[in-house]
């Protein structure tokens, strides 16, 4: 589900990612071969898979062959399951993840897209001039695609959509009845990377971006997506203009979100969700459902269901509402 | 003086208008014909009006032959105007709206633009590659048009304007000596709709952009068009980059507002206001004259005039800092 | 060093500098010609330079041959520099650069950009659909320019550079192994101006934008070039979209900034700051080294070394959290 976009450049010998991970001289059959690396949950027989935090009862069922993991961690693992003791397990994954999905690393411009009038969509879709197409792309039916606009590699869109001018899109499943407004980009990758004080060492982003159905993007937006996980925009959910979402981000359904809004990579947040103007929200919260944020708030912790909250960091409005009387 | 852009597609008869608000019961001369909608202030006869709030005095001396309003309101509406009751005043506003205005509602990518070389501006101005040229688009002398820029339908440019590149304007009246700058979207429709949980319905935004003589607009900049009035930048008044300005604002002259400030819908702004970067301006406020906001704060109530505020609420800048020491 | 791009006009006769300045009366002898105008610090014999604050140090040992200064400063210049005094030393010093540096005051488009196909790069560069290279640009190898990417005039970058699509950059040095993602705008002039009642007199900017070797730049950032100084991004340093620097900032290595973040004009930041998203940085600051500043914090004072602070005003970080239980 994760990926299906990228392609898969395995299966790999499990020793060239021993190899990779500075692991050869472990005594492991060398002509195992390894498929795909997936999260804990989601890995099976012949793949490898990753255990760094505390995810406990998912890590004792997980069907992967292969575990990228701590000492500490490596006794929660199954005994189907080989633990691969690394010094950091995130910057292993990282590796391995990049073997597997070389293409997900680096987002340099789409070479491969062509003019829409030299592509089949000329006759199905109402496009502007120098719109372009790249490779791995499907538009359904009562489509525009606006002056400028590029559809990279990897996009598929539903049926009557409106994508405005000046917009940039990859990596991106939109669902049906979708408007993206002007000059926002959707799909390049996230902010993640690890920081190093000669070269910083990018990450691989192997998530994508999922917009559901009837739902609104306004101009100037970025929406990054996932690097394990997708980054997903809920149906009917409408977003004013210069807003940024991160990449592994979920926001529910039904929510409205003011200009300039900020949401740092990983929040969760639920159904029916408002936020006003230049709020922020930090990365990894849970944000329930029918929650309001006044606009301005910077959220720092997790916001429980039917919430109103304001201020920085964000409390109980009535609450900051006393307080600055 | 508020639609100079958008097609009026009437007038119509009352009877099909109200067949439209479910109001098809009413014992109605049949084949009176309405010529437009307008504000209580606006409208003269054989037009039609709403009124949902507290404009009293304005409501008594209406012109318009009918009114859409509510039971409580009703009484304050002169004789010659027949009062249409119903549920919603907003929603039925924007159905009649929609009516007589169906382009105001989507922004749809304007199919109409042609490379300006194969247009009458050939010649007249200095333009960039690949710029584009929609119906209803006039240009002053002396103007510059960048790459890639759109000037879609609906757009009226003074003398010695220099327009930069990647550019997109909509429904805007620009006068004499403007700068606007790089990646700007200009006459958008604004955020504004009734949400519904299936899907959101779009109201109308039949309001246009103007911007006053000698003022500039920074990169990335998104400036909205007013609903049902307009969105006004003053003469002389700077914006810096990345600023969002939503539907309805107005603000005056010789104002000076920097980088990423963000203005909610609706909110009216006097002359020579500075705003530094970042602050934002909540929806529906009123801000005086010669007030100074700084960088970061966050309005949540009226200004008076020659006020200095500072803070998230904003308050007198002496007092935030005295506070905040 | 400082304008490496911008074609000086000069030299000029100072008469003609002090007719524009409004100083001809002066007893000076006509045929003395100025080659350029610097800082205190830079400037050489038969150059003019500028004096109006606390510079004491440098003023006294100035090689300039003439100083735009006030009656009280005067007598801190050598001998070998004779005073012009004015009534603004700022709006003097204006007049003066945009005699030598007319093209630095206003940023119309690039009228010389031409398809990068019709080019040298051609076979060099490979290249997007519409990419518009300016004069006086130069590429290193395998470098990459996206689909409508404008490189206006005076433009150099480095070796193995990936600038994405809808990307403008002028007036800019950028080194090796950087990457600048979509729809940025580097090198636009600075939000400098003298305030005017009629019409706001834009001052020159004559300072370039310099981006270290291995940086990366966001989608929809807007980097503007210095007035009288560079500003400056260093080696190695990340930031994420939607991200605003101002003329003249200065920010070290190995330096990490997220989503949104503004940072206004003449704040100099030291290696190894991280920023988190939406933060503000007010004007002529200075932040240390190996600073965190969380995210959403306004910072309006100087920050030291290894300090980590939060909120608006930003403080240490522990005691907003204690102050914010």
């Amino acid at each position: 589900m994760i990926n299906p976009f990228f392609r898969n450049n395995g299966p790999f010998k499990i020793s060239d990612i021993l190899q990779l991970i500075n692991l050869d001289d472990l005594n492991i059959d060398n002509d195992q071969e390894i498929i795909d690396i997936k999260d804990l949950f989601m890995s099976k027989k012949n793949e490898i898979t990753f255990h760094s935090k505390k995810y406990k009862d998912i890590a004792k069922n997980t069907k992967a062959s292969f575990c990228l993991t701590t000492e500490i961690l490596k006794d929660e693992l199954p005994k189907s399951c080989i633990p691969l003791i690394v010094e950091n397990v995130l910057v292993s994954t990282s590796k391995v993840t990049s073997k597997f999905y070389p293409s997900s690393i680096n987002d340099n411009f789409d070479y491969t897209a062509r003019d829409i009038t030299e592509t089949k969509f000329k006759n199905q879709v109402q496009c502007g001039k120098n719109a372009l197409i790249g490779d791995n792309v499907t538009i359904g039916s009562n489509c525009l695609i606006g002056h400028n606009t590029i559809l990279e590699q990897n996009v598929s869109i539903g049926d009557n959509c409106s994508i405005g001018s000046n917009v940039i899109i990859r990596n991106t499943l939109i669902n049906d009845n979708v408007t993206i407004l002007d000059n926002s980009v959707i799909g390049k990758h996230g902010f993640g990377f690890f920081p190093n004080n000669k070269k910083n060492l990018r990450y691989p982003h192997i998530g994508i971006v999922i917009i559901g159905e009837n739902s609104e993007i306004g101009c100037g937006c970025t929406i990054d997506r996932g690097s394990m996980s997708n980054t997903v925009i809920g149906k009917n959910t409408f977003l004013d203009n210069q807003i940024h979402i991160a990449h592994n981000v979920k926001i529910g359904e039904n929510s409205i979100i003011a200009g300039q809004v900020g949401i740092a990579g990983s929040s969760i947040l639920g159904n029916n969700v408002r936020i006003g103007g230049q709020a922020g929200i930090s990365g990894h919260l849970t944000i329930g459902n029918n929650v309001e944020i006044a606009g301005g708030s910077g959220v720092i912790k997790d916001i429980s269901d039917n919430s109103k909250v304001m201020g920085y960091p964000a409390k109980n409005i009535r609450d900051f509402l006393k307080d600055n009387k």
